[in-house]
């Protein structure tokens, strides 16, 4: 389970390298190995398991349509302070990303000029699964998990494609357009054995031809889009309402972010893959449709990566008089990002070695829209997503 | 368990029934009477257990300082609405609170003339058992509760009463003057075989003179101090801000509100009364101090029996980056805290039904303070007292 | 100038009666006559200058898709409390709107059957004329104002008949569908010699061929677009910044409104209308473009007539360190529109006895994007519209 | 009025020099000679009057009980980002504050050990005087402004000292404890003929004694307490609320804070000072009583100096319908308040230049508390504020 120097060795390896979430993570590690990281936002920092690889375990590498080092793409961002840009530069300066499969047809607004050459899907599977095994030999790895961080792509024409896993298998043969590259990334991953995590709202494993790929080949994935701000509060806060039998007339949520995730979402098409994966989470907690449930998404420069969140909620109680709650969250998106991306990892890399394959329900907690065994309900509220986490990482510590 | 008609008839005897909660617990039970009232706001509405009995079965009376009948107090308030005004008219000017046990140097703020004289701490104790024993036979009732509402006292001197079983009967001899009304109360009920809830933040069956008493003698004792608005979203929230280990730098709380209760916390020593049952929560689920957590509650007469709180959180996450979160809570005290009332009232029967006596820790979802047995540290996180009381419910359904 | 009785009486043909702003209007007027509403809300209820129509000198008739008295419309609005409702019940019961020129085509969302039915633009100038003429004779008035309050309309096409007096003047007789109903009530205002003003941001009296025939006629118009929320906010706010010359690096915006007048919104080119009025009051106040301004409006049910804003603003200052301020106005929008109605009307009155004719500038206070003389840029800062209108009342109150 | 150079060079002699706001002042004003400081936050930036000084033509001296560098303090602060501090490190070491004269019995929670012995008011005085003459040679001044930015003093007891220009007199001679050291430091700058201003809530030149002899010696004064955040929103919205005849119910304010200045308040003293001058702005500007206008202010340390404010509004409307607005302030004290300090200073030496002695009123924009002449009631609302100060300016612009 280890290598040579006794220490497990796992890779990870992003889609999206040079993003803010990922830079930020890699820097997080970095800093962790120079003793300048407290153990803030890190969830799973205090867990003690068998398997479950350390922070600075983590070996980073990835694909990304633009070309710079990391150290390069992290300035950019603006997440890091001065003092942390300073003590990473070397290191992040040594990582750049490897050429990324991409297509403007899947996500209009952001570009890059370190793109490989497409000659079909199955040619973009094979080149994909030779940076993974090109990264693991070079970093002498354990294993491998691949992390998709990529700006959210358009939502995909529901034809063969999606629905049926043979309907895949013949689309990648037919270079189906229908297919994305988020598709194409997973179906690599799942090929190599390689786990799968999903932290965009992009479909990707959670197709039908894939999720059966991975429950069959024993890989296991999980997804997607991560559960950050707005959301996050929401499956916190809606669980208590219910509690109280508040009863929830209206929820108008509306967010202004000015990253370059921000600036995808732009596009309506993205945007609407977005909202999809936000709506639900309402209505699956309450037990009731609430009519009135409006989110909103805008890009809004002058917040950079930081991104703020305004929640109004209407509520009626006893007697059915009205109440509002209303909450303002001033978040910074890579913040709370970046270290639920580690934990991702370091959970799925676990899972592996347990032998679990197909989706990994138990990261539900870290996900707006968490993929379930057999297509079942996802649970949202996040008190008993946070149980069955500790209820997998406990009820299998004695293994 | 049941009269003759064969249902079981609770009587609830609230201390302070002319006050905005209680009128609004009647006024809200006489609806549900005449089905003009939803379920909402009652967090018990779709629990089936045997026993417990029905909103409809509970009968009130009550003590207050001011005589005037139910009905003229509700006009008072404000709370419910002309047509909820109009349609318990009838019902609500039947009933007149019976003389209080009162004392201005407890309570400055909140003063009137239904005061029954004192002639010493046992007498005083005599005369609410008489209360309510007649308030039993009057309405043929199976059993009574108690349950305090009137206005928040001072902090008692912290003197031999307060500390030993011995040391207040003693105290009770000889009239201590630091024995508050709420103490009298909480005395009389436990003598009397009635479970006792304190939903306010006076001293009461917590002192261990009354703790004891209430286990020796199989009384079911609850409290104290109702958790309805700010300390509510309090343990939501931390619970999950400790599970993504967001760091909780500053919690600055602030409350606004025009109603007797806002008026009562003018009095300084009432005010401290009121933050002491506010402040552990936040330390307790964290896990650790938090150096800037400030509560400040303000009488601002506009509101009326609006209350609304404001509340900025200071936190810190990855790589120690800092980020905020505002809630703003737009609520109405006595429509959050009426139907609790009705619940607390509900399940402390039920518990004197099972013969469980002393504190009554499944009840800690509803207070601000939970009283525990063998005071051991009270469980203040919302999601586990949800799942504590589902349980007492539930575990004992079998029986 | 008055008539037989001593006191002068002013018609109001509102445009739109049945709508909640006007409902507010004529319950509010009536209100004062029976000594029962305070002179709160109302901008110039201190104001004493010659020839200024009392608030009760106001007679109110008007057109309306829907055919309802006024009582059942203001039923339905939620504006006004039980009792107001029942104190005006005969006043209002006895209104009835007149038959309305409507179009489809214009305003898709708010529908009714109390339609005019339409024989050509000339024909239907010419029965809104007959029906002022009616309304003046049979209600004794000295003389009528005409007041746009209908839902929005989507904006027109920007053709010959909305760019030049003449082309108007041919599009009426070829019957052009570029011209919309609100062009057609202020062509028939301006015809009959009724001064008119737009509460809406509809198109209408603002298009050179209205605009040139109003000064050429003397009849005093003005508009559009009544600033009642989240815009006199900022023109207020705005003046204030630059003073203080606190850069505004972006300004977002939301609404959230649940009345008639936001579904006619959900038609997303009435919503292009409502947002072209509110643009260009920042840039034009503080002197430059904000780049990042948004403006965002959704309709949301569970507020009815409530309306609330949200909004933040980033700012940088001193070392070009940022700062944000944020605020939430839940207003409720006929509230604060009606008794702006009052005053647009007397004003008028005033300007049309003083005989000045053409763009009331000195109304500018009262709207978002006020029409001028000559179309220069208008003032937006409040304070210096205040000035404006005091400046106009006063300057001419010697005469 | 300027020196062989060819340009004026203006002394600003700072009590408190090493505190926040006075180390970004001169932190800014050497950037600005750097060409590293936008004209953001800075009011009169564009003002073009005859005998104005520059600011890079401001000239920093100061005393302070702290003795560090101005390096030192401003590096303490977090006012100023890395790369400031870093541009401005020589300039702000090579200043060091004079012996401060201070009385831990004025202002209890801060100290230093930068204090003159205290030998007696006459004594302090001749000091301060004798510290100003060698700034004034040692740099060659054209001319001093003393600008008063100490913490917050406790409100003197109201005695002959302070109702008197005689008895202040024999005050200084007997010692009399009744005078703090902002009434010696301001006596000594009208004494030696310097203009001064106090940008503090303490007394200081506003007690007659000093007003008087300002005024008989020509020595332009002005104050005080700055107007940088709450209160300025404050008077800019009321105005707007009165023009629209919106009745305020009540106004709830509330700050945290977490610098030096907010720890002095934390002394119940100089917290009375400072909500005195917070207090009455209010009422002036709407002309009537807000029995509900409450301000509270916090020490909140996670905000360094970072302020926030929170503003709840209740306003009533037309019909008597109530409304809120509420406005959250997320500002940085001394970002807005040293550009302020640079405009006190120049229109002060303006003012010395112009001959105008006493209290200068055209200065009230920049002060919570204008000092008027003849103790007539100052001007609040800011857009008047604003034209009073455009009209002085502009108005002798021409001489």
């Amino acid at each position: 389970m280890v290598n040579a120097s006794g220490r497990r060795r796992v890779g990870v390896a992003v889609v999206g390298l040079g993003g803010a979430v990922a830079t930020t993570a890699v820097a997080g590690v970095e800093l962790m190995r120079r003793g300048a990281n407290s153990m803030s936002g890190l969830p799973l920092a205090d867990v003690a398991v068998p398997g479950l690889a350390g922070y600075e375990d983590l070996v980073f590498g990835g694909w990304d349509v633009n070309g710079q080092s990391l150290a390069a793409a992290a300035a950019e961002h603006h997440v890091l302070n001065d003092n942390q840009l300073a003590d990473t530069e070397d290191a992040l300066s040594r990582v750049t990303p490897w050429k990324a499969v991409a297509s403007s047809a899947f996500c209009r607004r952001v570009g890059g000029s370190n793109m490989r050459e497409m000659r079909g899907h199955r040619a973009a599977i094979d080149a994909i699964i030779s940076d993974i095994q090109q990264f693991k030999v070079a970093n002498d790895l354990d294993d491998v998990v691949m992390i998709n961080l990529a700006s959210t792509e358009r939502t995909p024409v529901e034809g063969e494609a999606l629905r049926t896993a043979d309907g895949f298998q013949r689309a990648l043969d037919q270079d189906d357009p229908d297919i994305g590259p988020a598709m194409l990334y997973a179906a690599a991953a799942i090929e190599a054995g390689v786990a799968y995590g999903n932290f965009t709202p992009s479909v990707a494993a959670d197709i039908p031809g894939l999720t059966e790929l991975a429950e069959r080949r024993g890989v296991p994935v999980a997804g997607k889009d991560g559960k950050t701000g707005q959301t996050l509060l929401k499956t916190v806060l809606a669980p208590a309402l219910r509690a109280r039998a508040l009863h929830v007339d209206g929820w108008f949520s509306t967010n202004i972010l000015g990253n370059r995730d921000g600036q995808a979402l732009e596009d309506p098409d993205s945007l609407k893959s977005k909202l999809g994966t936000k709506g639900n989470v309402l209505d699956s907690i309450l037990g009731y449709k609430v009519e009135d449930h409006l989110v909103d998404i805008r890009y809004y420069r002058p917040r950079g990566d930081d991104k703020e969140a305004w929640d109004n909620i209407d509520v009626s109680g006893f007697l059915g008089h009205r109440m509002q709650i209303k909450v303002n969250f001033l978040c910074k998106d890579s913040v709370l990002a970046a270290p639920l991306v580690l934990e991702i990892a370091r959970v799925l890399d676990l899972a592996r070695q347990r032998g679990e394959g197909g989706p990994q329900e138990q990261l539900s907690l870290f996900f707006k829209a968490p993929m379930t065994a057999g297509r079942r309900a996802p649970e949202h509220a996040f008190h008993r997503q946070e149980r069955m986490l500790s209820d997998w990482l406990e009820g299998n510590a004695g293994r």
